[in-house]
């Protein structure tokens, strides 16, 4: 444990900062030292920039988020509007807007905050407690319900202090961040201390409180996230509602003891990444060993091809080993965000190539499902197939998705690298500019180039002499990357899912080519996930793919499928739906007229189609779905024979 | 129309009473008529007698249901209890008693219903109004919100009503039921009339006010219940909470132009049949087509295979068509029981077997599986498959389902036969002696000795001479069907789902034999239903069968299925689980070690087995899951290739 004198760190833009961690590999890098300017992220951030984060405000006035804290300060009349954790919406979104200053600056996005921080100040007692649910009319209810999310909302008030304090310096919301941590400090920890025993339904305050340990050197936080674990599994949240019992909120076992991911997919990933910030610090392998046992038992037997997760409507939750159901998948994308943010910790244990796969399937497909084109509405839940009902919402009574969509791509330039002693690790391929300071105090400029995710040809120019490893992810997905430098083919291993390294004296202008190809995969499902018997996804490079009817307007495609002969080739297409590349080609359909107004018959009548014919189609990127009119869509299709 | 007159029918135990109704071909048999001696429906009757109505009437104390209509008279302290729904426990509860003292009477079921009524008659309004929550502190609020149920209430209010006034001539409950039924009318109806625009967002007034006009002979009681149909489809329920929408409550579309059926099962399947109710009585075509594309839609697109409707967690409701999850099935033992009570109603138009073959399936899957053997706990939802987590509880916060089930089999009797002129109609097979009254004035007794249905064979003495046509049904799943009168072959086609009709003058003592052959089936499921692709499932005459791991300690159930030249034979156990007939035998268990470890694959993966193994496998009928301790079960196993 490194955190050990009561000195506030330097604001940098940092997304987690393990520079100081004594379990950690990896380094993070500031936000604001990677300008991406690429066709794909850096649109979606410009729209993120400009059409999501004024919206999402004029969201958080007109639904009340803001009143709500006016009304603890007597300056709006009238009743406490929505959910009891609504104060999340707006630290959420300080979290977002404050994220995108470290790109670029915006008076608008710096005004906006602004106010926000002073109604925030207005709505805090002077004990330092701030939830303006729990103010007024409902003070005496303060910490008398678990499941109330009072520490929920402190958990993201903290994280938008440290990412406001990180990136403008301002330590004026992260001010009334301690003081609420320090009130729950005083409040809850260690009978034997004096304090009560306590810890949230809804883990979240545990990243919290790692990072404010990190920002002022103070342990004393850091020992609270622990505690606030080490309470869990021991009865004390008890049964959540009648229908859910004790694994809803991960009460059912210690942490330690977990080795299945179960009940409500936000707070189990949640509290996954609060661990894994704790086990950053302490190195304590009890933690390291569960957290891993939740990563297989997620990654192998819990998460659909998007990397979405949570398939469960009914208490938004985990489901058993392999219940992955298509049109009925939860897969809430705050659940994606999550797992995201605790593979992006794992990642900075060890520096396995695992967790960048997992981040990147999540940030493709899953979470970025969860925005429209135009940045301005929203799905929580992201199934796999559609009849055609499921459509985006401009905000949700329940609002947590759209705010998290926006902190994500907000801060996305500080995931694409990482640095260690005298390495750069390049995790996420986009077209880009870096300027790296590693912990050996070289600086770095680095130039990518590249089309990706729809080319993988990726060209790094080294813009400094400069004596340093770069190791460069090959994706999980890659068969048969290459790689040169100066034009000379590397020999190395390059196999899928680790990272390639190249430790070299470099000289400005050296450039290395890295090559991934992407061609069309055609992928199996595990048997036991009784959905996809019998049925093929399509996906290139990252990008998982889907059908919908608009483009295959004359197929039903619930009879689509693919057979082996079927030719597919992939396509870009600029004015389509942004522009994306497209898989086009020869697939098949199936027909099966001896079901014909039967829905059960006797195993004399066979479920294998009556003729397969070929069929034009079009699929496009899941992530895209959703954006033009309804209709059906599917991920899955049919594994067709030949005839 | 045929009820006309304000003159009140006499009281005899018929469950639906179409006896005067204009668009009925059947007329219905009191419970009295008929004596259940059987060795399947016997024992639950008995069950349901002395278990499961004393157990339910304990539960009605203790949760407050009773102290609810107390307070209202002044009788209890304390706010009300529960849900604003609570009162229709009591009045299905009274529903099932007074059925069950149609078969035998009963002084502690008299004396507790008794102690009910005058706890009911003491919560009435002096207007006539009913309903414990919207009295006292809520008297202001009464019928300011159509989705809080209050007409259901009523609803389920006149049903008990009806009930009791023909298992026992007393008319005190009815009177209650006619005051609360004069008050509604006289409140809401059609604005020219001078009164309110209105009707339920839950359906199940409607059958009631039909029952209460049958017996009152006052038309008013159905016009107020067309009137409720007719105002749905026009916005006036409007969304039902955000994410549901107008379909939530069947509000999307004038009830004559659906063609889907959809929204909360249970409240489908009650208005459908409260709309069959209108049409037996008016046999307006516009209705009757309606019905009838719901019911194919249904049972064609939306019907597990036990029977079991509303698949959707979400909503209570049924998804889109072929949306058929088996480990998500909500399938809500209300649903399966409100959908035998409409086609009841359309078996009683026409006479048509394919409305029987779908009561008989509810009724033996879907809705006995809700029980236990022991009576005393329940199943809400009804999975086809599961991992071992999903138990019956001994009741519910909203516990409609067990005083349904109480109901239903209270009532059985009612439902084995109908009359018609000078015909006899059986719908359904049980060991039992039956003494009818037909239409022309005959009356007949029959004698019925079978152990349906655990064996086809079944056996008719006629006990009277007299003139009359038998209609005996040959269920849809019954291909080579044999019928005998005294030994001798009758010459019919015997279709599946048909009735046979022998019209005869018979002799005291002549003897049919109607043999329905019960191989065990193999049966497929509709490729459009994703989770059922390759899949199996077994059944055996109108028993759905399912594997429980406590019989197969020794397999992976998720590996288990079905070959080709798989050898199972049904056997009959008597000390098994209250006695059921056990399909046993040589099943095929596949292996997939390609995929330990991997979620996704590679379509060059293979998700076929690498090999098929025989395995000793005993399987049970469905309705018996749950009993035992916990464990995988599963209804549709793999349909494997031999190797």
């Amino acid at each position: 444990m490194v955190i050990e004198s009561n000195r506030r760190t330097a604001s940098t833009s940092v997304v987690t900062d393990t520079s100081k961690s004594g379990n950690a590999k990896l380094r993070p890098v500031p936000v604001s030292d990677v300008t991406i300017d690429d066709a794909f992220w850096a649109p979606r951030m410009r729209i993120n920039r400009q059409n999501t984060l004024p919206s999402q405000y004029r969201q958080l006035w007109l639904t009340g988020r803001f009143d709500n804290l006016l009304r603890v300060a007597g300056k709006h009349k009238g009743p406490f509007q929505g959910r009891y954790f609504n104060d999340t919406d707006v630290y959420k979104w300080i979290e977002a807007a404050s994220w995108a200053l470290a790109s670029a600056p915006d008076p608008d996005l710096t005004k906006w905050i602004d106010e926000a921080i002073e109604i925030i100040e207005g709505a805090q007692r002077p004990d330092g407690y701030l939830d303006s649910y729990f103010e007024l009319e409902r003070a005496e209810e303060r910490w008398t319900d678990h499941d109330l999310h009072e520490m929920y909302c402190a958990g993201h008030l903290i994280q938008a202090a440290v990412a406001h304090y990180r990136t403008t310096g301002s330590t004026r919301l992260l001010d009334v961040a301690i003081r609420f941590a320090d009130h729950i400090d005083a409040t809850f920890g260690p009978p034997e201390s004096g304090k009560r025993i306590g810890t949230d339904g809804h883990p979240e305050i545990e990243m919290g409180l790692v990072e404010l340990a990190r920002v002022t050197g103070d342990r004393k936080y850091l020992d609270l996230a622990e505690f606030l674990v080490d309470v869990r599994g021991h009865g004390f949240l008890g049964n959540a509602y009648d229908r859910f019992g004790t694994k809803y909120h991960q009460d059912h076992q210690p942490f330690r003891d977990l080795d299945e991911i179960v009940g409500h997919a936000v707070r189990a990933v949640y509290l996954n990444a609060g661990v894994a910030d704790i086990y950053l610090e302490t190195g304590e392998a009890a933690l390291g060993t569960a957290l891993d046992r939740l990563w297989h038992n997620m990654t192998e037997r819990k998460m659909y091809a998007s990397g979405g997760i949570g398939s469960r409507y009914i208490g938004e939750a985990f489901g058993e080993d392999y219940e992955l159901p298509n049109a009925l998948a939860y897969t809430e994308t705050c659940a994606a965000i999550g797992s995201a943010m605790w593979n992006w910790r794992m990642l900075a244990v060890d520096a396995e190539a695992r967790f960048a796969d997992i981040i990147e399937l999540q940030l493709y497909n899953a979470m970025l499902a969860g925005v429209s084109l135009d940045g301005e509405s929203y799905f929580y839940q992201n199934p796999l197939s559609d009849e055609g009902s499921h459509r985006r919402s401009e905000w949700f009574h329940v609002s947590c998705c759209p705010p998290n969509v926006a902190r994500t791509l907000a801060s996305l330039p500080g995931y694409l690298y990482s640095v260690s002693d005298s390495a750069i690790w390049a995790h996420f391929y986009a077209q880009n500019t870096a300027n790296l300071t590693l912990p050996d105090g070289q600086t770095v400029s680095l130039r990518q180039s590249t089309n990706y995710p729809w080319n993988g040809e990726i060209e790094i120019e080294v813009q400094t002499s400069a004596s340093f490893s770069l190791n460069l992810r090959i994706p999980g997905w890659c068969e048969h990357a290459a790689l040169t430098v100066n034009g000379e083919s590397i020999q190395s291993a390059l196999a899928p899912s680790s990272y390639v390294e190249i430790e070299r004296d470099w000289t400005a202008g050296d450039t290395i080519t890295l090559s991934l190809p992407m061609p069309i995969r055609r992928i199996h499902c595990h048997p036991y996930v009784e959905e996809n018997s019998g049925r093929v996804a399509l996906m290139r490079g990252p990008l998982l793919y889907c059908v919908e009817q608009v483009d295959n307007a004359n197929v039903d495609l619930r009879e689509l499928g693919i057979a082996d002969l079927s030719a597919l080739n992939s396509e870009h297409r600029g004015s389509l739906l942004g522009g994306i590349t497209v898989i086009s080609g020869e697939a098949a359909v199936a027909s099966f007229p001896a079901w014909k107004g039967s829905l059960y018959q006797p195993m004399s009548v066979s479920t294998a189609p009556s003729t397969v014919s070929p069929v034009s189609i079009a699929a496009i990127p899941y992530f895209a779905w959703g954006n033009r009119e309804p209709g059906r869509m599917r991920v899955w299709l049919r594994d067709l024979p030949e005839q």
